[in-house]
Formats: structure tokens, C-alpha cells, sequence
């Protein structure tokens, strides 16, 4: 079924409502076009924050606003809540699962999902963080670990339910390491009656030599020290080789686990297979100097669902800075094109790295400037609130915030969805 | 597998963390017994403020506190995250899913669920409210209608999309049918772009005479005038007929709909069922005066899964304050057997009733004082909010309320879980 037209100017349809996309709607407002936003969600997400869900501190909609508030004085702007299944460049339509749609401009911003590197059978022992979804299901089992815990005799047994392991130490990672460290140290405090929460492993893996490995040798060695000071074990320098239901095992060593989180790599959103186009080991696109598929000035892909180079021959990252830029970028030169104007190259802007690790403690990397401790968290805290997109959350979120670092208390400790009988085996 | 045992005390289990159940065990806070609180969730649900979750005003952790945070001071008391299935009051031993429990003394407060009259084939089209899964499945049914009636050319088949049809006109109807249309009328204002989401049809139908039939008549006609000025169709005296995945038959008349909710039976938990007592029409247990299972004295049955009646003979109603002085009532039973002391029957001191419609209108009953409109709302407001057990939510829930009132906006327009296709048919 085919989706309402509203008039006749050039089409651009944007395809996926994160950083990428959301900006590059935002950067059309005042051109004379009409906008298609396609999402299969009717949320944008802040994805930064993803792991403050996961670990129960802020809620999903803390961290999420939907798409039509943000863009409701948008007149040019349509949303529709659809899944793209595939995108014909050569005719210049859009496959919908219940429609078809054509465009004169696409943006696709689709991102990525997670990757378990052949191994597709980890992810249900394993599960990664990319979705509110995969966040309340995280949360889920961390709890549950506990509750389990509570239940058990056995104390083997036990401990397995105590031992929580991630596995990747990029900013994901350790913010999941140093959340949950907190949570088993501080939050759960006095609310167990037959084991010692504080007693609980945490234990963070990380293939290369060390941890969050793009920043710094110094701030990788400074996250390492606050992580291990918070109580997490962090083990570098060597691979996962199996994951299953009651461990996991690490170069020669067998870690007994039931909760394992999976940080580790990530693949583009499966669109991009259909488009044509080359293809990186991640299944990203790779896209020319402006952004397009080669021979499809038309035809955008930016953020995580394409492999882009700078200058100096380094890939942009995956971060949101570079989603936003290149939205931005992409809106200007459409807007460039349909006024007659001239187009130029995409240029990404590092404008440093941030994370933080537990309630009172981060890295961060200005490029001269790098930061450790307390004061690099609280600039992480500054950006993100700065930055929280849903306008309505930054105060909610600043006094959630505010509350669980004044009580150690978290707020939204609540097992939801189906839970199964807490003693499995 | 048998849950570990804290000491020689009397053993009292309380199943169920709702209002009874909390109340029964922080009732026995002081006493020389040792608690097994059970439930098959991990936190208390503030049921009265749920239709907020449904109406995407609050997040579900705003209503939901922790069981174990609740009770955490409280030394002789054990929380046990399991699902009790059947009850021997002959051997005194509860079967779990996975495991058993004896006790000595026993408060079983599982509370109720929805009833469909016989036609339980109508649950899936007219989803009902009891848990926190329910409210989000309410939730995505009305966000993912609208976003169906913007991709929906066909003028027929998009009304179907913008008529709501609630079915019950008891205090969760009113609220559910109230907030809905402020949804329409207000919240998503501006947010479409094919139709006008003010021409929403909310309908709130009820099979006696008049809404909120337990309150005295002219609050009852109160209400429907408050609910006609929000924009609320309100049908009374016809009975729901027929419901399917397009329309609702009541009497003579067929209403186009996809989205039904369902306000109108409960029935008791079916953890009645196994106790081998007497039970009622709506499955619940028929307690002598003291509560008890008759033939024992050790067995306490409140809240919404017993039956209860007055000593003028009028039930006692399933309400939360009637919840919690039963719960309170079964401690100091307990207390006073353990403590050798004697028994009284328990007496139900109603303190009055309150339902809101909207955002600034209500009725309120306090026996010889009645209010109605925005002093009723008042008075809902400032009750509800002094109530709430989580307390660090208070504070929280505030700035929420103030917010959305202030701004029309609502912060949790979320839709999480499976999301299919939106057209279809």
C-alpha cells in the first residue's frame, strides 16, 4: 500500500531515526522538499545512556522521545512507523514489510546491530546492548542472577549466579562493568539474606592488550586502575573461544557464569546487503568521499551503516559526533543540489572521546587535553545531559540522577516480561 | 528444592507482595517470627495508578518499587522471588514451580485478574489491566493505532484505527476512557500529518444504568457529564455482545474499532482453586470473620482473593485501603496468637472512594462529603501521591505529573516489544 503524498517538491525519504538520520531530517526544515521519516520504532533512541537502562538507573523513556514530538514543527516532515526491507537504487523505491515507497533523495541511517563473530549460537547466552529491548532483557538477568542467588544452597552454584562477565572492553563494556560493580557493592546492600551481594564477580574481557582500546595507552591504563578499584576484574589480552548456558571460556581458562553480557563487536543493519553496493568485513557500505553509493549522487548512507575514510586514510568511528556530522552533511548537500548549488566533501570533525566508569569516575580524550577520575566524569555528565535529545527528560533525568547518586538507590529495578522459574539448571 | 531456613521461629509465608501481602509482612516487623515473603514478581505494583502507565504518563518503575528495598531494614523477613502453585492447608506446604515451602502460619494475598464473562476468546482483541505488561501492551495498541491512521488512506478503515472502545465503566474505565481522549485531544496535537487526532472517537461503554456504579448517583452522573466535556462518548445500560479484531457489538449497535481495552470483570487468582475451600462466582475464597480458611486458623485469605463480608452483610470491596487493614488485621492475629493472646474479628473501616478523569477533573466520595471536578482531582492527587510505597518515586512521580500537566506532553509514548507490521488487516 502505497504511503500518502502531501505535494509535489523532491522527495528525500531518511530511513532510521537515530543521530544520523534525526539530523539529517532536521537539517532539511527550512528546504523547499518533502520528508519522509521511516523508523521501525517511534522512538529515537539515545544510545549513549542504553547501558543506564541495562543496569537499572534510568528508564526506557528517559533515554528515548518519540520521533514525532521531535519533529512536530517540522511542516515538511512526515513521520511513518515502517520496516524497510530492501532499497532499489535503480528505481529509486523503497521495499516496505507492509507497503512500497519511491524518493528522489534517500538518507539511509539504519546503524548496526551486534556481531558475535561466527558465532551466532552465543547470543542467547550472551546478549548485547542496542535496543531498549536488549536493555530490560539485560536487566532482567542481572536481577534475576540475584534473586536466583537468594534461592540457592548450593554455594558452587551459587556463585556461578554471583559471577556476571562482559565480554569487550570498549565504552560499553566498561560502562557495563563499572555499573554493575556499583549495583552489587552499593544498591543491593542489606537486601540479601543468605549471601553477601558485595561478594559478586565482576569480570571484564578484552581481547586486545587492554581496555577501551582507541583512546590513549595512558587513559586505557587510567580506566583499568578506576575499574579494578571499583572491584571488576578485567582480563586483557585474550579471546573468548566458548560461551554457553554456565560459562565462559578465555584463552586456557573456564569461567563458571550465568550471566554473560556481549559488548564486543557490532555488524550493519542488514539493509545494506541489499542495496548493491561494496561492503566492508562489517557489512558496512562503502561509500565515496561524499557519502553516496558510487554512481548514486542520490543516495546517502551515513553513521554505522557506512564504512567511511578520512583524509589521513582513518575511519570515521562509530560514535554518535560522527552520526550527527554526517546528517548534517547529508542534508546540506541535498539541500545544495535541489537550489542549484555545489556539492563538497564530508569532513569529520573529532571533537574527543568520553567514558565513564561507575558513579563518580571516567576517561575522556580532548586530544591535548585528557581527563581522568571524578573530573572526567563529570564533563561525561555535562555532554550527555547537554546533548539528551527527548527536551522533556534532561531535568527527569538530572533528578533521577541526582537520587541514585545521593542514595546509591537505582529506580527501576523491575524484572518485567516473562520470567521463568528462578532455579533453572 | 527447599528455599534455606533463617531459624526456629514460627514460620509465616505471606504469598503475594501486592498492598495485602506488604502490609501483612511489615505488620509482623516486631513480632518473634520469621517471613517468607513470596512472590512470582520482584517488586510491588502500585496497581491504582496503572492505567498512568497505560496512557504513557508515567514509566513503570514510577509505580513499582522493589520488594526487597521495601522490607530491606526488616531483619526477620526473607523475600523469595518464585511462583506458588497449589496449597496443602492439611500438610501446611506450598508447591512452587521449582521447589516447596512449609509454613506455620500462612497469608495468601495473590490478588485477581480479569474476567471475560465466558468468553475468554475475547482477551486478545480487549487486552486488560492488571500488570505492568499489560499497561505496555495498552500502551503500544493506542500509540500504534494513530501511527496506523497516518499511513491509512482509506477514510473507513482509518476511523477504525481512531475509535477507542473501553469496556467497563467502573474507576479503571473512567480513568483509562479520560486519559485517552486527552491523548487525542491535547498530547498529539500536530503530531500527524493526514488527519486531525482530535477526531479520535473514544467510547466508553457500560452494561448498568450509569458509570462508576458503586458511588452514589449523582457522583455517578458527575462523572459522565466530565467525561462528555473531555470529548468521552459514554454508552451505559447495554451489554457488550460481541468483540472482535475490527468492531464491538453492544445491544443493536456495531462500533468500528481495532482497539478495544477491557475494564470490565476480575476474577480471583486461580491459587483459590487449589485450597480446597469454598470459593464464589468470581473465584474467590468465602473467609469466615477472622479471614480464615474455616477449620484454619493458621490460613489467612485477603485482599482481592478473598470474599468478605461486612457485618451488615455488604461485601467488603476490592480496593486497596480494604486490601491493606486486612493485611494489617492478619498480623496482628498472628502477633497475638504467637504471643499467646486472643483473637478479634476483623472489622472494614471505609474511608471513602476517588476516581480521576483527566487531568484536572474527578468525584470523590467520603461518605457524607462528596466532591466533584477539580477539587475531587485534588484530592486524588494529594492521596495517591502520599501513598505511594515506593518512596523514593514520590519526588519523581511529581516532577512527572507537573510536567505533563504544565506541558500536555507525555513522557513514556514508548512502543517497546514486538512491534508488527502496522497496516494490517
Amino acid at each position: 500500500m502505497a504511503v500518502p503524498e502531501l505535494s509535489n517538491l523532491p522527495h528525500v525519504v531518511v530511513v532510521g531515526g537515530g543521530f544520523g538520520g534525526l539530523y539529517a531530517a532536521r537539517g532539511l526544515r527550512r528546504a523547499p522538499v518533502r520528508i519522509t521519516l521511516v523508523d521501525r520504532r517511534n522512538y529515537h533512541l539515545f544510545q549513549p545512556l542504553l547501558y543506564q537502562v541495562a543496569t537499572a538507573a534510568l528508564n526506557p523513556s528517559d533515554i528515548a522521545a518519540p520521533i514525532r514530538s521531535v519533529v512536530r514543527h517540522q511542516k515538511n516532515t512526515s513521520v511513518i512507523l515502517a520496516e524497510v526491507t530492501s532499497v532499489d537504487p535503480v528505481s529509486r523505491r523503497l521495499t516496505l514489510i507492509d507497503g512500497e515507497l519511491s524518493y528522489d533523495y534517500l538518507v539511509l541511517a539504519t546503524g548496526a546491530t551486534h556481531s558475535y563473530f561466527g558465532h551466532p549460537e552465543w547470543e542467547q547466552f550472551a546478549p548485547g546492548l542496542k535496543t531498549i529491548e536488549d536493555a530490560l532483557e539485560i536487566r532482567k538477568r542481572v536481577l534475576l542472577a540475584f534473586e536466583a542467588a537468594e534461592r540457592e544452597p548450593d554455594p558452587d552454584k551459587r556463585a556461578g549466579w554471583l559471577t556476571f562477565v562482559i565480554i569487550g572492553g570498549g565504552p560499553t563494556g566498561v560502562e557495563l562493568a563499572g555499573a554493575l560493580s556499583e549495583i552489587a557493592r552499593q544498591t543491593m546492600i542489606r537486601d540479601f539474606r543468605t549471601f553477601d551481594p558485595s561478594s559478586a564477580r565482576v569480570i571484564l574481557m578484552e581481547g586486545l592488550p587492554r581496555v577501551l582500546p582507541p583512546y590513549p595507552e595512558s587513559l586505557s591504563e587510567s580506566a583499568a586502575r578506576q575499574l579494578r578499584h571499583l572491584g571488576v576484574e578485567v582480563i586483557t589480552g585474550a579471546r573468548v573461544t566458548e560461551v554457553d548456558a554456565h560459562s565462559v571460556r578465555i584463552g586456557e581458562q573456564r569461567v563458571a557464569t550465568r550471566t554473560v553480557l556481549w559488548a564486543a563487536g557490532v555488524e550493519a543493519s542488514p539493509l545494506a546487503q541489499t542495496l548493491g553496493a561494496r561492503l566492508d568485513r562489517a557489512g558496512r557500505v562503502e561509500v565515496d568521499g561524499n557519502l553516496n553509493v558510487p554512481g548514486h549522487p542520490e543516495l546517502f548512507v551515513i553513521g554505522d551503516l557506512a564504512a567511511v575514510k578520512q583524509a589521513d586514510g582513518r575511519p570515521v568511528p562509530g560514535v554518535a559526533p560522527a552520526a550527527i556530522q554526517a546528517g548534517q552533511y547529508a542534508a546540506k548537500q541535498i539541500a545544495a543540489v535541489v537550489a542549484g548549488g555545489k556539492r563538497e566533501p564530508f569532513r569529520y570533525l573529532d571533537k574527543g572521546s568520553l567514558a565513564t566508569i561507575g558513579r563518580a569516575a571516567g576517561v575522556a580524550d580532548f586530544g591535548r587535553v585528557r581527563l581522568s577520575g571524578f573530573v572526567a566524569w563529570v564533563a561525561w555528565l555535562a555532554i550527555h545531559i547537554f546533548f539528551l535529545i527527548g527536551f522533556r527528560n534532561r531535568f527527569l533525568v538530572i533528578s533521577q540522577w541526582a537520587w541514585a547518586y545521593l542514595t546509591y538507590q537505582r529506580g527501576a529495578r523491575l524484572i518485567t516480561g516473562q520470567v521463568e522459574p528462578v532455579l533453572r539448571d
